[in-house]
């Protein structure tokens, strides 16, 4: 077994293979092997080619999954590809991603379709509860802080642009004001903080949450699994498909979770916000910011 | 015929309504003179919605879209709302939304949904062609300036963000460094600019577009149609689905679009960014950025 | 006369040069006619290079500078100055630095001195009225609102940044979270609106003070003159001397003045701000942020 | 000796006091016991109060620091000052600042004129040759990086701001575009690194500095001595006067040589420039941009 097969063996799929694998048809053996030794390519193989290059059909792939107790291939490729998600480095992922994206058609496609994809999942497992309960948190909120870093500082802003049209006192940590925690010197019970984080997990992030939590703040962590970091930290976790796309993190599900969240709160103050806008509405027709 | 149905007439629609009156049925002209007074209201009904409130129905709704000839429903309301998009201010957007977003459940199902549908519209208009000819125009740029202004700001810095990774020179318009022009005061042949903008439209951009165009730069519009101000004057019109939520100008497509830009230019210069990330990946080793 | 000494026309300086010209002596006339003519160079000339241009001593210099109500010549050079500030392009003002900056060391000197004059200068004109009611009005503001536009932002960010330290409510007015006004619905009475505006003055600038006033909002104006177009809709007009440097617009006294409002503030909540700074001292050392 | 003089230890100062010890008269004798057991309440003393304290006469005080080495009172408390720096709490400078600060008119006073000692202090430290080497090295450089963290990022946009007037590839390092050396992957040999780097010093300023020197740029250290972390390693150290104002560490000196290195620069494209901001100019016009 190489060295990769080595590294996957922390992971729980490696075991699962393994203690499967006496009991195995010759073909799931073939693929066993195939998987452990290549575990990163079939993360991203369909299964009639993984079947194709291994010398097995692809129901024989279908049935492999099955075996290890996947419900379908499509599951036992995301066990794969959360396993590499940390591990991945950016290069092996931009290597990865060269068959997927031979041709600008193909590129075009499939970023568009990945991101829809992305979204129906993160549609399919976020359940109502928790989006109610990040969304009469934030509504109830006596200040919001909003934190993203690195890529997921846009997410933090747009929704803090937008949160900003209702809420009166919303606060998006910025790097360049000092330590986040220095500009949180005032939280405290009756406030929330928003931490957005997906993986690469930054280190900071934690620390950040865990400061705003001692201070009694409601956590609500916008991330990709009850198992990051910040999630095991936070009173409301809103889990929203992670999409890795060659080297970009796609934040495409993040913001139309933030769309909603920000939709969620405007409807709990309808009435406030109409003559909010009204008042918007005169200054933008007064100083003719639009065409 | 109210003030309402006057504004119309500038709109293509109102004008086949009337064109196409005397051969409608009787149920058909309610459907027409309803809608020519509540316009707004009618994009957002659904069928069986404006059959109840007119009295017939639900098929004749259905007939009546298609005797103006759209091909359903959907078509016809997707005509109106592209009607108002830019007449409907802000407050009677958010009256409008009321039914829809009646439940959180209904809220968090509806916004992610429609962003779906913009994604989906974004990929069935938006031509291979356009695609590749703004992925060249990056990649061969000398220079690529990027503007988004309000909202769009951040579609602007996403892009940039990413685009940064893998080109020498992108430069991002920042409102805090003085006027627009200023910034691109060495603008010329050879250079890109990328001008992002969805109504409302400000009056700012255009202006901007124009001095860029003036200066012999390639301009690429990332907008919402081909009719926007800046498209007239662009070389590459990559339209993306603007997408209304309530007051929200959800910018979710348009961020799909700029990782398929990203990843279409990082695929022309595949061995190029497997060096670079090497690096980086030795930095965020050496400076443990990550968990 | 030419066309400069027409431009100079609205000025009262020019007025004053006319009125006095029967009375002049000969040497003074020359000195007169000279200035007419040469008005944004003298304003730059040492008096005895001025004497030798036009061939008469030092001391006619000064006396005419006397006889036109001046108490010495840098008083009348100062008029000058004042007068040409806002018609002189940024061209102009590169052109006439020349000689000042003929060495690197004549540079460094005199551009450090020069700033060191500026401060004197703001000392010697700034009231400690003036001071105090723009610091009572900042500390009892419900909340602080400080904008800069231009090379201003960054006094507008300093200040904003240490006065975060201190009170609960501080805003800076960012450009790229749309327009200014848009950011300022919910001001009203109670709130303080700081304006930092020099030479030359953007338009926009009025604009948002009048909008702030017509809220209630008190503004605090710091800029170069109680001339300046929003000194005469401001509540407080802190003056700070001006400092032209070739193209730069020397923000140094600006930025002096911001320290001085910070503490002043400061020594208002002395007791708060210790028991503040534990805290954060306790923050800086549990986080390793400083050596 | 309590603990505080114990820490003092490790200065220079307190071994000097302590090697002339014996060779003191009697009233240095008690001076040199009180400034050991209150070093940092001396360094904020004037002669006279520090005499009355102690019980001699202000010119026993005066011989005092001279038979320290000092050329006279104020070094001395420069020397002690300089100490306490790196080593007193926000909360203690709070403490110290009282008597000085304690009327607005006096606050105003002193704090505009300590400002512009320090500007004339930096005046007289920085020598013209390390000026000229830093200005030179700007001028030619392929690409300029600046950074500064917490309040020196406004030195750092300050000075980045007009350089790019001038210079084509001016890059501003933003702690909001992630990590430092993500932003200066690609710094190498031709490019100049200008670190702002004021007490107390962030740990992260020297591992960023250590990296672009590691690259092959050149370093110009914008700080406060020569003695400062990251001095040690780089090419050129621009001294400046670090202003303690309570708990502001005033920049205004900063600042003035910013302006100082940008004119020095300017200077040696003086046409360039020219026809620069003749554009500029259009455009402002143009774009109606001032009163």
């Amino acid at each position: 077994m190489d060295k990769q097969a080595h590294d996957v063996e922390c992971n729980g799929l490696i075991k699962i293979i393994k203690d499967n694998y006496k009991m195995m048809s010759k073909g799931q053996k073939l693929l066993a092997k195939y998987t452990l030794d290549n575990y990163s390519k079939v993360a991203f193989m369909t299964a009639s080619k993984l079947g194709e290059t291994v010398g097995v059909s692809e129901s024989t792939v279908v049935r492999f999954a099955n075996a290890l107790g996947y419900s379908g291939y499509p599951k036992f490729q995301d066990a794969l590809q959360e396993l590499i998600k940390t591990k991945l480095t950016t290069v092996e992922r931009v290597e990865m991603s060269n068959n997927d994206y031979s041709t600008d058609s193909l590129i075009l496609e499939k970023v568009l379709k990945d991101d829809i994809d992305n979204i129906k999942e993160t549609l399919d497992y976020l359940s109502e509860d928790t989006y109610e309960q990040a969304v009469n948190a934030i509504f109830s909120a006596r200040k919001v802080y909003i934190m993203g870093l690195r890529s997921s500082i846009y997410v933090a802003k747009y929704l803090g642009y937008y949160l900003s049209y209702i809420l009166d006192d919303v606060k998006i940590i910025r790097m360049d004001m000092g330590e986040p925690v220095e500009q949180m010197i005032k939280i405290g019970e009756g406030d929330v903080f928003i931490s957005i984080s997906f993986p690469r997990y930054s280190k900071k992030t934690l620390q950040v949450v865990n400061f705003a939590r001692g201070r009694g703040a409601k956590v609500i962590a916008i991330t990709d699994s009850h198992n990051a970091p910040i999630s095991k930290v936070s009173d409301v976790v809103v889990t929203v498909k992670n999409n890795m796309i060659s080297f970009i993190d796609s934040l495409v599900p993040a913001f139309s979770v933030a769309n909603a969240l920000v939709i969620g709160v405007a409807m709990r103050e309808k009435d406030d916000i109409k003559s909010y806008f009204n008042e918007l509405e005169n200054i933008w027709k007064e100083f003719e910011i639009f065409e």
